[in-house]
């Protein structure tokens, strides 16, 4: 059995978003016992992952490497429509990916402690994001 | 419920090719009303990822950020028995991933409009390349 | 329909353990005909990843070119609470991912013939780590 929803959120710019409170909302409601809750966004220029919810400098660590990664306008890009940050949005996607899945029960996200759900924006401005969110049970 | 397919891509070296048509075609075929579709390559020097759709200069780039961070012939790799791409291939492998799976409902994939599912050859050579695709509902 | 089981490693420090065996027999004992094997670690600092299994030479490799990713100790990291290798510990654990999903039918893994599944210790120390597997079917 399968339910979906459809959420979005309004980014600023680089950075995260944590989105594990609304992905944990849509378990709570669920009938279904177990499963997995699936999360999709709908874009080539952003992102998502898990990582650690304490401390906010790993995020930011996070940003100084996907910037190392795929630097913005660098000389050996041919994509470069909508400026420095085009290109290097699209790798930084493929680095993060744009879904990710984790296992739920009894209502609740079978989380560790340390992990979060986090929404990557990899564009220089902020976008509205539509993500779809599916859980099999 | 789930539903299992298999499908056989001849590559023709480095470079993407798109599936995304092959895989939405099983998904109008379902009776499942909605779910996930999961797309899995049996090899660890190919990958997939969901990438622009629309400019070809997207996957270009990206296959020179493939060739920085994991370049043909590294001095350093101990793995080469095939050739200077064998361990290049297994390493863009590690970063791409070897399976994807995208929300379906109502029998269509549920992309972004500039979403795009490829399979992405990382040898330098064309190779057979193996796919399950699992449809869960 | 989804089952849940939970494992536990101990890991040794850097390096890859081979869970393709525990993941195998979760199958095999399953009453459920086809689906997916979906396995997520509960923590920030390791990862899972599926890559090639007859040469142990590209799981060297793979930590050499993880090592180059994202180095121990590096002057631009802010979060360095748990020594050098804390931060490029979280920075691989978003290139490896911290779960994947493998189809199954019969009983068994769809894996290809050259298809090993690993659990990366990202730290420097060994660690309990703590997996939950899901087979949705």
């Amino acid at each position: 059995m399968s339910e979906q929803h459809r959420l979005a959120f309004n980014t600023h710019g680089r950075g995260s978003t944590e989105i594990t409170a609304d992905i944990a909302a849509l378990v709570a409601q669920s009938a279904l016992p177990c499963g997995l809750a699936h999360v999709f966004v709908r874009h080539t220029s952003c992102g998502l992952a898990i990582t650690e919810n304490a401390d906010a400098s790993v995020r930011r660590d996070l940003e100084t490497l996907l910037q190392r990664w795929a630097p913005d306008g660098d000389p050996a890009y041919r994509h470069d429509l909508e400026g420095d940050d085009d290109m290097a949005a699209h790798a930084r996607s493929l680095l993060t990916g744009c879904s990710l899945s984790v296992p739920f029960a009894d209502g609740r996200l079978l989380l560790g402690t340390w992990q979060g759900i986090y929404l990557f924006e990899h564009r220089s401005h902020g976008h509205r994001r539509e993500i779809v969110v599916t859980l099999n049970g």
